[in-house]
């Protein structure tokens, strides 16, 4: 590893990312870097290049400055430089650049390209800002059908497991667009009781592993808001909407599919977090403006448009108020992903916010308070962080 | 109240506004003022400001000139001053400001915010412009059942009672969308006596009230397509689709779900006039180039996009025929909305042409006749005032 | 016709147009010229003129320049310039005008406005590029039924005619949206023999004609999936989706409701390509950035657009990669279409790079290697031409 050289000054204010995941220390080959950059699990088709995308040109504008490269070097300039630095102080640089207060860590994925991930601690440890978890919930029952309970104690058992799991966590998450997709009918109800064993019955007889289960699911999803709405103040509950990989079936995730749920969380006083959304980032505005209790997210969208970002953040301002658009990079696997992601959301901001003054569409002061809102005041009142 | 000061000419040519409500001259506390910018029927969230909203800067921007203070007033500001011209005065200033040649009012809401408001008479009186009315189908409905009539005389009674309350009209709206939702079953049939007489029998049995029994609607629907058919020319119907309060879910608010009805109305030569749209708007778009007898709107969406509507109003006329796009404000309750609405507007279309001109997109000749047919010259061919 | 003037050198580089129809060269009144620049198949509304339109300001930007006139050009002055040169010497100035280095041809359609098209040969004599064609499968199937084969003859039948017919073609295409839309059940199975027998039995006892049958729909797609599959590489096939003429509904050809039938596919080896997709493009993006074997077009949106080509083409590129876009023109019964199609892309490429690269989103090298992918490598590589 060279001598580390001196840091730029991190970007001030720091951001605070609301939901991201860890990274991988270990050295990846050209390929496996190259799968972190998309969100397919396949081979790239024959003759194309994951990084002639817009996420790849993003990669390349901001990264290779934090490795000591000028913008926009070659991805083979930039993986031979990784190397030459070694992957650890890669990340540790390209954290530190990326200029975040605080990271919300979705601890559900526990490796990325077939390697591990770093603990929450290494992660703070070596990114330099604070560190907090969110819980997501299917891991939780994942882990616990490992266990075999008897399918009785399943309502029970799960309750216990969850309660500890957000024990000290910020939130929870689901993924249930990637299990059934969010128009899975009754999602508005709790299951009742025998109609939960009865599916635990079910599932932890056969091959469990993967929870896909309906009734299963609508049952964990409820036992969260439960959980959560206990809090004081009520848990945030984060959920998936919009593109992902291609587990999922993109229209099945249009969070407008939530309007029953989300009516029927909103006594409980949890709120709820449509994160992504896009192409459904309308959508998921009118929820935002229309239900007190539905927040807002930036993240995985700005980074994956690469140029197109200020115009997805003007999109994602149309109907959501200012106060309920929340920043995040969804970084996952790569220490570029994070940076990238703070850097295109600064950047489209500031953009976005200086073509509104030059349209005489705001004042500086309304720009100042919008930029201090998405970035950090919003998150820290939802998250109480 | 001060002495009222010589108004500013207003803005030339006035604009036909084909679709609004009217406003309430009460005095409105903080909390009643901001209910009315937002779709959202509930509290604002803990923290947040419905100022700080898309909406929020286009109201700042537009109508603290008209009460005397710098555009981009604060709220506080703007409020003050608001309340110590009076709120009649206030009205009279910001829609003469707003230069509307005419309003075509639905006049299916008769409070804002838990205040009554005014007439259409009192309304052309403080606004100045011709004030003409659209009928809102379903508070007909509503209406006559609080009469109580006999579920046998149904048919009759509403054909009676729409024929009347059509009378003077110009056109008729419907807002299915906020009670079954667009994908209601069997919509492009006109329901039998018999299945009709059966639901009146449940409805009018119950509490009746507000009218979402699905029969009923069609029946509704169709019986005042039937009606505005056999005016010459026919008068049109407005159906509203896209985003609104949170009664409706979103999703089925589709302009494309009524793709069935439309091609069912086709022969009647009814026009079917798709409101608002947004984030369907360019669903709508392709609906009114395919089908000679559907217009689109750009009300509400123009005005809570607030420095977007640029860019929006770009994509209204992306497939739209020029010949089929309506200026709206859908103003309701404040006059602030009203003049937000048309100002937005023509803003919008100045930037908008500016920019195609700029990118010798079109000649300066079709800019001014795009500018005639969208502002004045559609609504004036298709409503026949 | 006037004595043919010198033409001017075409663009440069040529631009492989991979989903086109033909031309017709018979004089065209007012009316029938204007009823090919919508994708209604009704007559306008009255008091609205279909060069009223975003395609309308495109065709008569770059059009008129081909026929000896100004850009922007009246409609009235375009038509009789066209009619003084003649229907061929204006189609063949147009056409050469577009700079198309090749165009694979959709040969289902072979009138517009009634009158008869181009054959393939004298296309290409008279548009100067290489012609090649892709085979719509339903034309297919219905040119099979009109010989009236026994019902249980048809599984065989029409394998044997699809192989026939894909013979020389380098592609494949389905309408399958307009028949039933893409949400058809159990599209991502083979039927079975008898079913398909079956439903071959009720369809050619019928009237047959249009083919809309389900399971025949479904048996033609995977007979066709399978006939691609055996070829090397494999043959692509195309898919309409999005917006198109009244025949379809609109919600019911969005991409993603493909998703199974293109998990199904996949295995298969055979590429999809999503032709159109406007507005669900970026649905349609999410596909080909997830699935190998899935690509994307750009024809009839960017025509279609007009002045909005820049933001959309944006819009196109966010999720896609970029070695999995590909131009078309969509251009169908006028060449008008054909040049619109052509310049509308090559301008719109040109203006979003140009803004890339001054907002520092890419370099020149990126912006170059962009170019060349769309407008030509993409579609040599896929469809081996």
């Amino acid at each position: 590893m060279t001598a580390t050289p001196p840091l730029l000054p991190p970007p001030s204010p720091g951001l605070l990312d609301h939901h991201c995941h860890s990274v991988t220390v270990a050295e990846l080959d050209d390929a496996a870097f190259a799968s972190l950059l998309t969100e397919s699990d396949r081979p790239p088709a024959a003759g194309t290049d994951p990084f002639d995308s817009a996420l790849g040109l993003a990669v390349r504008r901001w990264c290779p400055p934090a490795l000591g490269l000028p913008a926009h070097a070659s991805a083979t300039d930039y993986l031979t430089r990784r190397r030459a630095l070694g992957a650890r102080e890669a990340t540790r640089r390209l954290l530190r650049a990326a200029g975040l207060s605080a990271l919300l860590v979705d601890t559900g994925l526990t490796s990325a390209a077939g390697r591990p991930m770093l603990s929450l601690s290494e992660l703070a440890e070596l990114g330099g800002g604070a560190v907090r978890e969110v819980v997501r919930l299917e891991s939780v029952a994942e882990r616990l059908a490992a266990h075999a309970p008897a399918a009785a104690d399943w309502p029970c058992a799960l309750r216990d497991a969850l309660t500890t799991a957000l024990g000290q966590a910020v939130g929870a998450k689901s993924v249930l667009a990637y299990r059934t997709g969010l128009d899975l009918a009754a999602l508005a109800e709790r299951p009742d009781r025998a109609e939960t064993v009865r599916a635990a019955g079910v599932w932890l007889a056969g091959s469990t592993g993967r929870l896909a289960e309906p009734v299963l699911l609508r049952h964990l999803l409820w036992t969260a808001v439960d959980l959560c709405a206990q809090r004081t103040p009520p848990l945030p509950l984060q959920l998936h909407t919009g593109f992902g990989d291609p587990d999922l079936t993109l229209h099945r995730a249009d969070p407008s599919l939530l309007t029953g749920f989300i009516r029927a969380v909103e006594p409980t006083g949890v709120p709820l977090v449509l994160l992504h959304g896009y192409p459904y980032h309308r959508q998921a505005g009118w929820l935002a403006q229309v239900f007190p209790h539905v927040y807002t997210d930036t993240g995985l969208t700005l980074s994956h448009l690469g140029p197109r970002a200020v115009d997805i953040l003007g999109e994602l301002l149309e109907l959501a108020p200012f106060g309920k658009v929340l920043f995040s990079t969804d970084g996952y696997g790569l220490p570029e992903l994070h940076l990238t992601g703070a850097a295109q959301f600064r950047h489209a901001l500031a953009g976005l916010l200086t073509a509104w003054q030059a349209a005489s569409s705001c004042t500086p002061a309304d720009a100042a308070r919008l930029t201090a809102l998405l970035g950090t005041t919003n998150a820290e009142r939802l998250y109480a962080v």
